[in-house]
């Protein structure tokens, strides 16, 4: 519980001159999700927001969409043979009534399936497991406020420059209001955390906003953006083909490459405000 | 097969102003594993170096550490309703005699274990499945080699250049000299690939060798690292908590921040061969 940084002995090497210094580093830890006592993943995580972290994993797995399916999170005291609570193992309690995970909820991490993986499928998967569509959002933003949200980012990474091994993301209003942020050693529970935040906060569906990440923007990402009816997403660095493709299909603006005063556009361009039309 | 990069149209928005052209992206799409013909995990991967990719995977759940222990992979036709090849279905099929995964493989992804889980517990895992220790490698690397990887593994880098979405792995020997490199969209499948190339060519335990990595150094990597005999792990950006914890008590030499002419030594010290004595 905000563990989000940890001290060790290092040996700083400048020019082959050696200093040794304590060092701040990013805590990662397993935690284990629980829902209803029953275990249901593990995933190495920074322990900060991890009630936040569940939340949000159950949203984007398609557990839950709204606050009221989930009654209580809490860590599980006595997890370990000697009863300590180590706080890394969380049991999310669903309201009467809200089915558990579907058994194939699997297929993100094993699959029994006999059924040929492809882009294809995957698209599909996600369609239908979605509790709405982001494809009719009237969200439209200027490229001015688009191309500000990683300065606006960064100035509210409170810990990056401590240890430069965080991932953020950060979700923003149509005008580029910081609405949540939140930072893990994964970028998938840093997105995860934003929307968990949310979900609980009855915010879903995240109609008008802005989902932006500090690294890369790939399938699982959009993805989860989706699931949480976020309709557009803006990352740092290079989407991979497979999430432009389901960002299209799904109706999503996908921005990359946001960098500076530029920055790509990879679908759903009609909802970046531009001052003329694409020239080429 | 080879499907590195794939192209798509882009808007290429500078200072507001709009271009339309076509952009190279790394591709990514879902590669299911499975061991004799059992599923045994789906992973997103970029399509390149997949039967690495496999049996560097195979390596690191403790499956297999000799190349003799896999008789053979293939991609599996018909994997599909209409039989058709999509290429993100291998098969891997063990020699006789070796046994198939352990059902507790899951422990990485899936868990229905009810022990409590901490930092020690997954070190106390990770300790008693290597196949081999490197704690007493010998390995002595100077610090002038060390700083002169990062140049070297983004030189042979082709495919960066043209995308930026790639995570790079490069295998190094004690002298600087790269043995092999590989890509892909998750570093973990990077690393993966560079393992599965060195087990089917007879090369593991990879003793008096460095793994340098592009990105960030997980637990997950040292994990990697360790159950293929590699004694030292280099990053360009911050390990995490975890990651120096299990370095230490795995005794692999963990490199972080690799960048100009300096670095910091988290773990192992001893392998960097320096001028001095470390002040302070």
């Amino acid at each position: 519980m905000g563990r989000v940084t940890t001290r060790r002995r290092v040996i700083r090497v400048v020019d082959g001159r050696p200093t040794a210094r304590p060092d701040t580093l990013v805590a990662e830890e397993p935690l284990e999700i629980r829902v209803d006592g029953k275990s249901l993943s593990v995933t190495m995580r920074t322990p900060v927001d991890d009630f936040d972290l569940a939340a949000g994993f159950l949203v984007s797995e398609g557990v839950i969409s709204r606050a009221d399916q989930l009654s209580a999170i809490r860590y599980c005291a006595g997890a370990t043979a000697d009863g300590q609570n180590t706080y890394n193992v969380l049991d999310a309690t669903l309201a009467d009534g809200v089915p558990g995970p579907d058994p194939s909820l699997e297929r993100n991490f094993y699959t029994t399936s006999s059924c040929g993986l492809c882009g294809k499928a995957s698209l599909d998967a996600v369609r239908t497991s979605a509790a709405w569509t982001v494809e009719a959002d009237s969200l439209r933003v200027s490229a001015e406020t688009i191309v500000g949200l990683p300065d606006s980012l960064r100035a509210a990474q409170k810990v990056f420059d401590r240890t430069g091994g965080l991932h953020a993301a950060g979700l923003f209003d149509a005008d580029g209001t910081l609405l949540c942020l939140r930072e893990d050693v994964g970028r998938h529970n840093a997105v995860d955390k934003v929307v968990g935040w949310a979900v609980r906060d009855g915010r879903l569906p995240l109609s008008g906003t802005i989902l932006m990440v500090s690294g890369r923007a790939s399938f699982e990402l959009v993805q989860k953006a989706t699931m949480a009816g976020i309709p557009m997403l803006a990352a740092v660095s290079a989407p991979s083909s497979l999430a432009v493709d389901l960002a299209a299909e799904m109706g999503l603006t996908l921005v990359g490459f946001l960098r500076g005063n530029s920055m790509n556009v990879y679908a759903g361009a009609h909802r970046v405000a531009l001052a003329e039309s694409p020239v080429g």
